[in-house]
């Protein structure tokens, strides 16, 4: 893989990829706080339990970074990849279902730390409807359509019953949502122009416990 | 990718493949609950967003499923991948953390639905210690490493502050977890025998803003 200088579109960037430069970002910034100026891919490897190798090649597609033997420049690097997945600029986000972990997920501070902003709430429970969390009030279903759209609603998080999230999806991507994160446990479908991200921590066991217990394979 | 008759050991298959397996067994529970009896690769793919060719590639790791223009039986692939994966037998949870997420979570049905059972619940709260959530009395942090021991804990859940986690998480490696299920979000290292999976919606949503917003790369 030879590094370009020239842009790429992001349909060419392998989505592995995508999803490690968040990975990056975050060991930077930790690097930064610490005002450590130069780091090189072994150091950042090291940290983050991937191979050097992986980490240049990962950064090849988006450029030329740090010279042979000196490593990166932090804080340049840093920004770098905060422009490139897009984090220079504040998103709005609206969540879609109110129960336990709605809630825990309003009053969850890292999101509007990290320039993810909870404009909005929605609920069908009408005993819901009108309260407060942590200054969002949660709204009726019946209104999620116009407020994505006067709020310019960038981001959905879905965190209704499995059996209600497909049909929350469709109505969020009626609405121009073009991004969403999905704590439904469903495998739910969305347009090819939609980008949806499972949390899925049954998931998550369930390929964990392959490893507890090597299995009998074949009988 | 040929069909292997003889078992693999665990290592020998790729994690990501290891990752779909239990999406494949959601579909496919789906499907036996709907009575239905055969399913084909590309009805099944349909249902999950992935191609035919990749159910088949994934499969063909652990032996032959279904006859050649015929489908799967549904009953016999999903109680195999269920073996596969452990899916079995039931597994013993520890929480640790019991802020808000971790209410949230020793509330969540979906666990002991699945076979995940949920024993034991540890905070540094002196409030919170000896109270019950759901059935599980919340122990404090002196009592961790007994109660998983007597309790045989086989998986941890940390949903602790980042600042706190890799502490604790080395904690539950010490007292033999090789399991563990973290909602903090750091990078954090573990031996090479233990299993890790980051539950992490921030980085989920720093990936989808890539997609949001084409940067423009190199300036």
């Amino acid at each position: 893989m030879r590094s370009h200088e020239d842009g790429r579109t992001a349909s060419q960037i392998p989505e592995v990829v995508v999803m490690r430069l968040p990975l990056y970002a975050r060991a930077l910034a930790v690097l930064e706080k610490e005002s450590q100026e130069v780091v090189s891919s072994n150091e950042l490897a090291a940290r983050l339990q991937v191979t050097p190798a992986q980490i240049r090649k990962d950064l090849s597609y988006f450029g030329r970074f740090g010279k042979q033997g000196r490593g990166y420049n932090v804080g340049h690097l840093l920004s770098h990849i905060r422009r490139i997945l897009g984090l220079d600029r504040q998103w709005s986000m609206a969540l879609v279902g109110v129960g336990r972990l709605g809630r825990a997920l309003l009053h969850y501070g890292a999101f509007a730390a990290e320039g993810f902003k909870l404009v909005a709430a929605f609920d069908s429970d009408r005993r819901q409807i009108g309260t407060q969390i942590d200054g969002v009030v949660i709204q009726s279903m019946e209104e999620l359509s116009s407020t994505i759209r006067t709020r310019e609603v960038n981001i959905c998080i879905i965190a209704v019953p499995a059996l209600k999230a497909q049909e929350v999806i469709d109505m969020v991507v009626q609405c121009g949502v073009r991004a969403i994160l999905n704590y439904a446990p469903i495998a739910c479908r969305v347009p090819g122009d939609v980008c949806i991200r499972e949390i899925d921590p049954i998931c998550a066991l369930q390929s964990m416990t392959f490893h507890l217990k090597v299995p009998r394979i074949n009988r």
